[in-house]
């Protein structure tokens, strides 16, 4: 199946959701004004994304079965896929009032559509309630129940706490480069992104895969979710080290749109280089120039980035990070047990992130 | 043991699990004004009220057991309180800013501390967050943990709902008073309010208590949470119609403080009533004049609801639904077996809220 079939086959299972979701709040009474503000909210904030961490669980389960999924068996990895996006869609509406953001998807932030404004909080609330009654409703009965419940609820905290320390560490309308380092950038990254966006979909698929807390294979004894963890986690990082260099580096035309990291006063991994080898002078125009709505002060701020080597830094870190996850992978010892990881989960997020350009 | 020292043995699990709560987020690697603003954000929002809903779960729980409970009961008894109480703090953090509210309890709200701003919508998010890393630190291993997690999903999604009904039929800034009705009214305030203020603390204290789902005395088959919802729901309307009347009706000195419900465009129950017998005349006059910041626009209304008979009407209503609820108490079937209802739970909400001035 090509890449906009197995998007289309994901994109019918949100037909369905969205309609259970919008019949149980009409099954509870609720006035037909709520019901067709719920539905906008759903249609508005769900669907329109990359949608590529809901579809992470699908290809996780296809690549822990070995096979292709029958209908009920990816029925259940959608929705699991979809309940990633729901958790993803509390989290952006949210993040662009906090972060006072105009646009999202090439279209106002929610919270600036007409007539919406601060309801959009409890909107978003109501995308993270989505969640535990799609879990109730189709997972209920299952003996990884529970994990799916515990597994959504420490994702989300995780994500709550890397946001809180990028709020408090780069408020848009206050810089302060003292607060920046290349240790909160990891901090921020690996809570605010990693957790919920690499980690969280392969956990999924691995429980409903039936993948256990441990097992022996080939002499070896594997907690499989911590080595999950381990590799999806720096995975993660280097996704968004990446993110951040591309923003700073790749023309607009290849990355599809203009990089605004410095003057939105992002603690990306970008300046947290430059500030780490910075002569005292470079420090003072950092200072001076991050974070201003002001071309030629980013440009001051990119000659800096330039003069440090933040590129070959990049480089260098990319080929380091590379060589690890690789390294990682190949420890994991594999054969054709039923619910034992496969090797294959990580290597194919890391082919699609190594030297992506965009 | 007297109110204040009940109030003060409870007090003291909070600081408590406050502690816990910091230490988990620092065990995390957060930084330190992150667990410095995690650590405010619990203290300004989560221990500074009534604290009626949380300290219900210990009486229902002791009601239940027919004893006083031994200290690991108390404690975990409290916990499910002051979950109760972290999920209100959740909405009235967010409440607070989709109301444009100044103050609470006192001080300003929490959006309106110095620095604050944006960031306490994940703030609120942080307190929800609490709720499950609580949870499941303190109730993983029993038999009603998945309970326990439903239940709070449940009451947060209705509660969500209740909002988003009363957000869109009663926005502060836009009167429209067709959007109003008495079925309206009843629905905003079951799912916004009975639900979680009133069932959830019972049924949760139920669920630690042992409580089955059905169990059969005295010849009669009882399924105790159906029970307990069926009297906790019009209990919470009751409780919540009372307090729209005392807004209107009780004399600032008596009530502590001054009603502002029509001038803030609520959609309480006295508007509501008067709507439902209003001559033309005197829906004119409220269309006029309701949800007006003007003292004498105020007078206008509240001359209205004299008129129509507001008064006498409530009167009517307490003495109904009192009966109604004296009588569906009555026939809860009652003897000393463990893991039964007793109607004693009810019955102390109910002798609470009788007749109340303030
Ligand atoms: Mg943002
Ligand atoms: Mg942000
Ligand atoms: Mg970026
Ligand atoms: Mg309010
Ligand atoms: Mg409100
Ligand atoms: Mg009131």
């Amino acid at each position: 199946m090509d890449k906009a079939a197995k998007r289309a086959k994901f994109e019918d299972v949100w037909v369905r959701i969205r309609g259970e979701l919008v019949e149980h709040i009409a099954g509870e009474g609720m006035p037909a004004d709520a019901i067709e503000w719920y539905g906008k909210n759903l249609d508005y904030n769900v669907p329109g994304g990359k949608l590529n961490r809901g579809m992470s669980v699908v290809d996780t389960a296809e690549i822990l079965k070995g096979a292709a999924l029958d209908d009920d068996e990816y029925y259940k990895a959608a929705i699991l896929g979809w309940g990633v996006e729901l958790l993803q869609a509390f989290f952006l509406v949210s993040d662009d009032m906090m972060d006072s953001s105009i646009t999202r998807r090439g279209q106002p932030c929610w919270y600036r559509a007409p007539g919406i404004g601060m309801i959009a909080i409890n909107d978003s609330f109501m995308l993270e309630g989505a969640i535990y009654y799609l879990l109730k409703k189709h997972f209920r009965g299952t003996p990884y129940y529970v994990d799916l419940l515990e597994l959504f609820h420490d994702t989300t905290y995780q994500t709550e706490m890397g946001q809180l320390i990028d709020l408090i560490t780069a408020p848009e309308d206050h810089v302060d480069l003292s607060r920046f380092s290349l240790n909160k950038h990891q901090l921020i990254v690996i809570y605010k992104t990693a957790y919920y966006s690499f980690y969280l979909p392969v956990a999924l698929a691995m429980y409903m895969s039936g993948v256990p807390a441990s097992y022996t294979l080939q002499g070896k004894t594997i907690e499989p979710y911590k080595v999950a963890l381990s590799i999806l986690l720096p995975l993660g990082e280097y996704f968004q080290i990446q993110d951040d260099f591309l923003d700073f580096s790749a023309p607009p035309e290849q990355l599809g749109k203009i990089g605004t990291d410095i003057i939105d006063n992002k603690c990306s991994w970008c300046v947290n280089t430059a500030l780490a080898v910075a002569t005292a002078e470079q420090r003072a125009v950092l200072d001076v120039n991050y974070g201003r709505k002001d071309a030629a002060a980013e440009a001051r701020v990119k000659e800096v980035f330039e003069a440090v080597g933040v590129r070959e830094r990049y480089t260098n870190y990319e080929s380091q990070v590379y060589g690890q996850l690789v390294e990682l992978i190949a420890a994991i010892p594999e054969g054709p047990e039923r619910g034992t990881l496969k090797r294959e989960i990580f290597t194919s997020f890391l082919e699609k992130i190594y030297k992506r350009t965009k």
